[in-house]
């Protein structure tokens, strides 16, 4: 959630659209988009009065499948507790003794630890453990295990300002805070490189000296197709450098942990995270413990966006401090604490050429980008991996040539951020792509028309596309937007522009070599019949994955969405689900949760076949009812077959898993890598006005359609799509992270770190096409990240055409867009 | 838990047994007895110096089983959370907005309300809401339906100090006392009756207009055989009046509820309780919504005895005020509050009637007893049939008339307590059985060998009992009392007394027509086949059946102890249980866990057999290890069988159920009633010391001896048994509720109602005899409500014994041994 809104109801007992617009306005905006917020708080509103909530309406795949539960416009699962404040987040949770952890971090960029006194810090009353390296393993961990290069604790270096030298647990943060200041660390500081075009110079300052040459810790080259031949046979070739920023994802809740050791010898976790299973996983590798020796528990979650897409030092630090400590261990991050964690989105340099024919068709695309990645590798394979390959799935093109760096330097780990790697490769092709139709006198959405992916194509670099329903989003959003009218027809100061994106349903092979179903779910069903019970191990981090994937299972068993209650990623109770990354969840999640449905339909029919005296295979089960697919008017109570079955047969389970299919392709030096069953597709239309005089930027409307498959639930659809443009749109026009010559961040906290608000927000209108993928649930597919891809190119092509210049370096300030007038200007 | 015994390990991290000893002194006890709290301490101690727990040791059917978990003395698995404080009871846990509610209880005995003022309570600060019997639906409601005569608040009339009024909620509990002051009560008084004789009189004053006849709630009149023929047959008649007393269970822990009505309008409750499914049912029943939609929780549970063993007006109201508040409402009875909601033992007025031959045979039985059983009927009809049913399962006896008498006064109604109406009947036959060998000069012991149970046997009143070592205990206490030097042969003031009992094994029949199995149980074992979790919606109250049902699911799949997980009653979680009552829980929960460890123990095989390349039907899995039966050194770890059906197939369940055969017998008016698969068999051997100055009993030592079937857990059995011996003393020697001339208890605290201390404790000889029962779980049957019926004859043999005189009335104080040594001085 982007706010407890809680207080609005302390105020207004029965809020109008009006008062708590006013109670939102000012408020930073991050996840839901903020017309879906005020529809949350409306829900919450009217669930409080005892009112339906309104606006259920179907998609129009509904009628074809004959769905009653899937397309439908329904309210999110959690939305009442989390409006209300019932919801509890892990920093909600207080247990019996628990203490408070903190962490010490590095003060100084890159330096050998000569020593460390802990000594006055153990002194001081009230602390309970201080750790350092020399009591925590050797082990080395990380997100991919080919890049395993972090320390659980600083042992020999620390390699940015921010990176952990110690832990204390004390009986409050105030005194953790206060033991930290007395740790003596004895640093001899080394020199320090912090831009990534600098570091891989022979001679710079190298961050780890076994490894990693010229620190270069990823190089992924691409070539498929000639790309020589492919520029002989354009008519047009444009190249640009494009620069991307270093950007946050700013979750509203910070992450937090609670950890205890018990007297079994095993350990439970609390976390804030996104990965209830990559994080047993690696737990269970740090601790030296089987998974069944630990358990995971997600709680409610407050956003995440990548930041909390892989296991943090919080939440392994915890489980040590509280083997020591002998009782449960809290620990979160303050917001410099987050920022200063990182994994936020590396900032790209990317260097792209493009060559067309004259009628526009793509012969050939070359991209060399460099990826600034900070001290240590984080998602870094698949990152450099995604920001080339992903290029090739929204326009045909036979040639391309991908040369990808991921560059080390003394800055915190930059990793996995919503659309990962894609969104400046998508920014800069995009706007290259609009540069070159304005050479040629094209107008931008007939030259991607012209190229644009079909369905069932196999792309240049080895990837299937199935389901693309691209061309009518393009359609779809010039429609719309008045487009025909506008482009090149505003006056000064006010611009259009199109941007267009998409992305993977899930990576289809997991960051380590995991054997297990993706994805799993478990189906009991309540005694009576009245209820089901899912038990999930994938994670709702605010996108609305229990909802989806309730929405899925209910429509498999063919009760009514009221009836179904949702247990998430704990480990004990869920079976296992990779979580929430790659926009993974409704396809593979809701695929598990379709097998398990249909599970129990089977056991229902067959018990309502005996007391019904028809054959299963007659009767059908939906909207609580089952009946005789011929005579839909002789039915039986689907709670009947339910208790029947819970009365002779016993507990009434149903269960069921997807991994992702053999031979998906996109294969990297041999290796199958992180290609999906599915692709999105989306187009994206901005308007918007420039002040001439100070260059400030404003974004008036949005246009925007999405091939997303089948909407499981449009209105969470829109959701994501109004999210989307809105944390696009801050990246784009606010979003950077500075730091000073020793490599400390100087805004690391939400006053300098600009992000969007309320009051910047546009219009937004948003289109679902017709589509239906043959490989997810009920024909759906994602919408998450890929609707954050076109943001991007479509703002940066509406402030060009607005001004008659462009800017190539994000963020788009008022002060870049005044150089780039006075540039165009003195041409 | 007796208590918490964190505070021990404050003051010395590593105990002695000496240093547990002295820190315990004085500590009430209840529950598991002195000698295993202290056991239980010393498991903790080790657990927290990383020890292994010491004694471990198998029972002798381990070995004609070839069973790896069942019989061995395994530490109870929340022990360790237990001894240091970790474990939660509902009155640990706090809701976010959570306000707390209180009840309003009745000053008077018998009244007719005439007006009700809430007003001034109302506009105390703080109050948030206030319900009367207005403001609540009328459903009558109860324990069992055909005595379902309890309104939820009272309507019209009140029945007894402490009947239900008004309850109120509010920000704190002292704003609720403050409240509940300001609420004015216009009473109407009438005419009360607290002496179930006066009560049936014609013209006493009756409690219910429409019904219950001179105030009879319950009558159970049971014939069988020939009652004239058979004391016509008898050479030897004795007939004599026992009185038994009026007690309360006294749970350590104070019954607590926390009720949230959510913005879904689903209830959840938070409860201490004995029985999460007939809290679940009734609540369905009063609320009008489906089981699905309401979820009960039950915590950590410190000790039941029938106190919590159905639903209570604070789980009901705790919901009524929270759907009026908005809010999650935390209710919970203070010490006098638990005595006034009364439940606890029926005050049974008993006229016991034997004949026998002059070998000792038992010819004719006729009991009638009379019950006082308070205001309502709580358990009555069970109480009944129970008094009498159970007479029957210990000596074989052709000729039985039995006529009980359950009657309503203005007390606190009375329910199901340990040993549910059987004690004071056993008291009374053991006392008379004893009298009548004294009579025909025989040895207590011989009279009862000559009449024993033996296996195989159907009681004249249509009973089947299959496993009995009834004569196995009677030689066990025997032999190790040292009974044949010792009876007749003490000095004065020093007696030996035997009795025996025995129970039930959970009832065949549940108290409503749940159509439902009575147990059930689903495992899921974790992904990587190292851990299985065990859901179970039966309810550890104390007595360690997570631990048994555990025990018995990891003998079925062959894993060992430390690789289960317990989650236990939990109405959203867990399977149907109907909870801890009757001695159910070993029986019916074992067989159902049982069967789910052998499904997931098949589907392991099977995936074993793959790897193996073996036939499933030639391996055996056990102690962690999958082997070719005929070749044991070929084997895999089992967890590489578990998480390769993971991987293949997704996740591994099991799930198992069971319900009592049809077909049980004990038919009363044609119904099936109570009755139960199994019965349990005990002996015991009291030896006390007498001061003759002043009639102070010390109870010095018991020998008891247990036919349990298989004792899945030798510790546990032993500690039912000594906490069993503990409290049956406490009973007879001490406990009585006591009231004044207008019904108010006056000894409503636990310093004027004395219960036994662990200074009372005397030294505990239990044995378990050799024993298998076909219908449990490796042969088990029940040992914890069984093992108290022996206690109360043993001590009042021990003391006719040491004074030459016997007393007929319990408890037996001081000055009742006195009356009765006087008495037989006179004459």
């Amino acid at each position: 959630m982007i706010m407890r809104t809680k207080s609005i109801f302390n105020k207004y007992p029965n809020p109008t659209r009006e008062q708590i617009r006013s109670e939102l306005s000012g408020n930073l905006c991050r996840c839901t988009g903020y017309t879906k917020i005020i529809e949350a708080v409306e829900t919450a509103r009217d669930y409080l009065n005892g009112k339906e909530p309104s606006k259920l309406e179907f998609m129009p795949q509904k009628s074809a499948m004959d769905l009653s539960i899937v397309g439908k416009r329904l309210p999110k699962i959690d939305a009442p507790d989390k409006a209300t404040g019932r919801a509890l987040y892990t920093d909600d949770i207080v247990l019996p003794n628990m203490i408070y952890g903190k962490l010490l971090l590095s003060s100084v960029p890159h330096a050998r630890i000569r020593s460390i006194d802990t000594s006055r810090a153990k002194a001081l009353p009230g602390v309970k453990v201080i750790l350092t390296g020399a009591d925590v393993p050797d082990t080395r961990w990380g997100t991919s295990p080919p890049r395993y290069d972090e320390t659980i604790l600083a042992k020999d270096k620390v390699r940015f300002v921010g990176d952990v030298v110690a832990a204390v647990a004390a009986i409050d943060e105030e005194t953790c805070y206060k033991a930290l200041e007395l740790i003596y660390v004895g640093y001899e500081e080394l020199p320090a490189v912090f831009d990534p075009m600098e570091a891989m110079k022979e001679g710079a300052p190298r961050l780890f000296d076994d490894k990693y040459e010229n620190n270069i810790n990823t190089h992924v080259d691409h070539h498929f197709g000639d790309i020589d031949k492919g520029f002989a046979e354009a008519d047009h070739i444009r190249e640009q450098r494009f620069t991307g920023n270093r950007t946050y994802q700013n979750p509203m809740e910070p992450h937090c942990s609670i950890a205890e050791w018990d007297r079994h010898g095993r350990v439970t976790l609390y976390t804030s995270t996104q990965v209830v299973h990559y994080v047993h996983h690696q737990l269970s590798r740090i601790l030296g413990l089987p998974l069944g020796d630990i358990r995971v528990i997600m709680t409610h979650c407050g956003g995440g966006f990548g930041a909390k897409a892989a296991t943090t030092t919080i939440e392994v630090m915890s489980i040590f401090l509280s083997k020591v400590a002998g009782c449960p261990v809290k620990m979160r991050f303050n917001r410099e604490e987050m920022y200063l964690f990182g994994r936020g989105r590396h900032k790209q340099y990317i260097d792209l050429k493009i060559g067309v024919k004259k009628d526009g068709t793509i012969t050939a695309v070359k991209q060399k980008a460099v990826l600034e990645g900070g001290a240590y590798s984080s998602f870094g394979i698949v990152s450099t991996y995604y920001a080339g390959s992903m290029l090739t799935t929204l326009y045909k093109f036979p040639n391309y040539k991908y040369d990808g760096y991921r560059v080390n330097t003394n800055l915190p780990p930059c990793g996995a951020f919503r659309g990962h790697g894609c969104p400046h490769p998508r920014f800069a092709f995009e706007s290259l792509l609009t540069m070159i139709a304005d050479d040629i006198g094209m107008d931008p959405i007939d030259i991607r028309l012209k190229n644009a992916m079909t369905p069932e194509y196999h792309t240049c670099n080895d990837l299937d596309i199935h389901s693309c329903e691209f061309t009518a989003c393009l359609e779809e959003v010039r429609k719309r937007s008045g487009w025909d009218h506008k482009k090149g027809k505003l006056p000064n100061g006010h611009g259009i522009g199109i941007g267009c994106g998409g992305f993977v349903s899930g990576a289809g092979y997991p960051i380590y070599r995991s054997k297990f179903p993706h994805s799993s779910a478990i189906i009991k069903v309540v005694e009576d019949g009245s209820r089901a019970v899912l038990f999930i191990g994938d994670a709702d981090i605010g996108q609305g994955s229990d909802t989806v994937l309730a929405m899925a299972a209910c429509e498999a068993m063919g009760i009514s969405f009221d009836r179904i209650s949702v247990v998430s990623a704990d480990s004990d109770l869920t079976p296992i689900g990779f979580g929430a990354y790659s926009s993974r969840v409704t396809l593979m999640g809701g695929n598990a949760c379709k097998m398990a449905g249909e599970e129990i339909k089977k056991q229902i029919l067959a018990q309502a076949a005996g007391i019904m005296n028809v054959d299963a295979d007659k009767l059908e089960a939906k909207e609580n009812r089952i009946y005789v697919k011929e005579d839909p008017s002789t039915f039986i109570p689907w709670e009947d077959a339910g208790s029947a079955h819970f009365s002779k047969k016993g507990p009434l389970l149903g269960k069921g898993h997807y991994s992702p299919p053999e031979g998906l392709g996109g294969k990297y030096k041999g290796a199958a890598v992180g290609t999906s069953p599915a692709y999105s597709f989306s187009a994206t239309i901005c308007e918007v006005e420039v002040d001439m005089e100070t260059g400030k930027v404003r974004v008036k409307n949005f246009w925007d359609a999405h091939d997303c498959g089948t909407a499981v639930n449009p209105m969470l659809v829109e959701a994501q799509a109004e999210g989307a443009v809105l944390m696009g749109m801050s990246e784009v026009l606010f979003e950077n992270e500075v730091f000073d010559k020793n490599g400390k961040m100087i805004n690391a906290d939400l006053h300098n770190y600009l992000i969007a608000t309320s009051a910047d927000m546009p219009e937004i209108h948003s289109t679902i096409v017709d589509s239906y993928e043959p490989e997810g649930p009920y024909g759906a597919k994602e919408v998450g990240e890929g609707a954050t891809l076109p943001v991007l190119g479509a703002i940066a092509n509406a402030v060009a055409d607005a001004i008659g210049a462009r800017v190539f370096e994000l963020p788009i300030t008022p002060q870049r867009v005044l150089e780039a007038i006075q540039m165009a200007n003195r041409k």
